[in-house]
């Protein structure tokens, strides 16, 4: 892994990933995996370096965070704790097993006798990922990009600018030892250098940014280069007329809960009117147990104020404003408001949601698949926690982030996302002459057994 | 079909189709074929209204190229010829006839029992498709559109407005008789439109250019919206040093002469060093015969001049400069180079190449193996001629253009290109918290017989 301490100018970095991303895509699947097993075993024998470096971010971190310039979450997410430092060994040799994504055969047709036409999965090519301060990040989105065939360009938060360079140094020396070109793996550390690399369009053929809202924004604004992600994570649920009360109480609460800072986790909670002084009173008064603030429009708070809802939970419920609707909370609140049946609650949610993951709560199945067919987001869930949208829960394996994109990957991304196809024609010599109005036709025939 | 006849703004023309968007996603197939039916039909009964409006096209384009301001090809694309008009109204009963593209399950996961996953194809939303003079185009963009579940903003040539503006009216008084929702299918007449909707990426979700080299990187350069096609088809087609020389000669002058303006036709022929005095010879009479102007390297041109060739031909031979290896001719020249062998062939394709299809000519397995699995194009082909790269010909039924993009779709596009997936997830009340360390475990298991 080569870093900006070889004086690599951007654009030189961008040309350098670009030529080992030619050679990498010829590098065999075993050629790959024996790459991740090399970076695996280099990593387990250079803790003590990495731990050290990382020893050296954690003092600076912790004089900033005296200082009230940095957040204690944030420091605490830049600590290499022996759990996490073991997660980030398992997860290499993890991603190593999966199926090679690789030269998969996605389509196979015969044109004609002795023409055949083959779609293979391939690499993308150059990947650009900006991550924030966890430095276990850096050896996940390694493994990835390499099992994938795809050169990356890695830029981590300033941080964890000494673990990332310890990891770096490391993983560079091991894949020295293996069939990968050097150049497949290679660091920047100044924002400079990432403004330059968004203008790499030539070079570079996706970004992935993996943060917060605005990191991601910001990259969208500044690239002509796809971007592959989501900003916002505005999930909502929606309970239905004849949502089951235990389900009801159960799925919010979790989506709430269970990690409030994540993108899946729920932000907004339609009901219907006719539950408003039924079902919500139970979800709300779970809720408030949990310590979850519910800002709620005039009639669901009305409702819950001449609900049997305990008095001390009534006075502790707040108005909500427009802006709530808007709001990825990350945190234990929830925006609540009451909506007149199924396309009411659709229609806001095809306004408000940021098209991630949404929710609706019913025992109607018709009325659960015109939900699932008319929002318009990745997820579209019937009786389940928005919180299973993810890649492992999805049986995936890995995970490369959640996609709100429109086209290529949508959704959690697997090593799926970071491929895309070529076409193959085998042929001997036809001409496409030869085919047409009185000539020889095309059979179009699908090919049963592949072999190639 | 709404024009800009009723005075909406860009804004409000991609508000319109987004919101037009949300109810076509939940039309059946069965409802957009029984569209394009109705279209068909409405087309057929309007003819001589829209061969009227071609009419008027044609005399104002016959006074331009009178005056010398526009070429008579030009002129020639304008014209709706019974043909034209024919294969216009089989085309949408074709598009109408194909498998439905929406609605396909591409995965299906057991997570555990009563929690299953689907991953369904859908409509990506809002598509704008930009294109050029010919108005039969417009029908079958509409047809491609809704068969798919797609609104869609039309910019057609200038050139072609009465005629656009004609059928345009018969497609939106045949879609108001439908369950399309208005809005579905809109066109605007200025580039000043296209202008403001290029900036529209909050509502509409693909940009589509049907056109030359020029509109494309107009495009590229002016929108934030992920843009699907091709700028450059530079394809070239190896020689390899064992290539049959009839398969040869056959397949290097149909993907030069077949159709020299297309964008799969041959610009570029690199010859193995063994083979320039021995297989270029026979080559290079085909295609001087053929009327092909043959720009040739030193090396190319000393083999030719002391070969058996004509001298009639050997006095036409051209000196290539570097930037013939850089052009799309779209006409009757080709770029010769002699290579040291598959290495050099490999090298200069991924340099000059524009990603579209590059062809081998070889005997031998292994080095078209190799060759197919390290160049870097759409398509990649062995001992077939490069005019093959077409979607009608790959057995899609129908083509939206061929792209060179890394992302999404690569290669012709069919339907498949117009749609993206959702997850659906329907589950029994579960909470993600559920599962775990000492809790629940995922069964991941595929769900062989899908019934949804």
């Amino acid at each position: 892994m080569a870093s900006t301490q070889t004086s690599l100018s951007p654009v030189d970095i961008a040309r350098t990933a670009a030529l080992a991303s030619r050679t990498l895509k010829a590098v065999s699947g075993g050629d790959r995996n024996a790459a991740l097993t090399a970076v695996h075993d280099a990593l387990e024998k250079s803790k003590s370096v990495i731990l050290e470096a990382n020893q050296k971010d954690m003092e600076a971190a912790q004089k900033l965070v005296e200082a009230g310039k940095m957040r204690e979450s944030l420091a605490k997410r830049l600590f290499l704790s022996q759990s996490k430092w073991e997660g980030m060994l398992e997860g290499i040799l993890e991603v190593r097993d999966l199926e090679d994504p690789v030269g998969k055969v996605t389509l196979a047709t015969r044109l004609d006798d002795g023409l055949d036409l083959y779609r293979l999965t391939c690499p993308i090519g150059v990947l650009l990922v900006i991550f924030e301060a966890r430095p276990e990040v850096i050896a996940n989105i390694t493994a990835l990009a390499l099992k994938s065939g795809n050169a990356v360009i890695l830029k981590g938060g300033r941080e964890s600018t000494n673990s990332f360079a310890a990891i770096a140094r490391v993983v560079s020396e091991a894949l020295a030892t293996t069939t990968i070109p050097p150049g497949a793996v290679q660091l920047v550390e100044t924002r400079e250098d990432v403004s330059a690399l968004l203008d790499q369009d030539q070079y570079i053929d996706l970004v992935i940014p993996r943060g917060g809202n605005e990191l991601v924004r910001h990259i969208k604004e500044n690239t002509k280069i796809p971007v592959m992600g989501h900003a916002d994570g505005l999930c909502a649920i929606y309970v239905h007329h004849d949502a089951d009360e235990s389900k009801a109480v159960k799925v919010v609460l979790d989506s709430k809960t269970d990690y409030p800072a994540a993108c899946n986790a729920v932000e907004t909670l339609l009901v219907h009117e006719s539950t408003a002084a039924t079902v919500l009173p139970k979800i709300a008064s779970a809720l408030l147990e949990a310590g979850v603030s519910l800002r709620c429009d005039s009639l669901s708070k009305a409702a819950l104020q001449s609900s049997t809802l305990d008095a001390a939970k009534k006075v502790i419920l707040q108005d909500s404003t427009e802006e709530d609707y808007n709001t990825e909370f990350l945190e234990l609140t929830l925006a609540v408001k009451v909506v007149s049946g199924l396309d009411e609650a659709v229609l806001h949610i095809n306004a408000y949601s940021s098209g991630h993951t949404d929710a609706i709560l019913t025992e109607s199945k018709e009325d659960a698949e015109s939900f699932m067919n008319r929002v318009d987001s990745a997820g579209v869930y019937w009786n389940a926690s928005t919180r299973f949208a993810d890649g492992f829960r999805y049986g995936f394996g890995t995970e490369v982030g959640i996609s709100t994109n429109k086209i290529h990957a949508r959704g959690p991304v697997g090593l799926e996302g970071l491929t895309i196809h070529k076409y193959q024609l085998r042929g001997h010599g036809q001409a496409a002459s030869d085919y047409g109005a009185g000539k020889k036709s095309y059979l179009h025939q699908t090919i049963e057994n592949v072999e190639i």
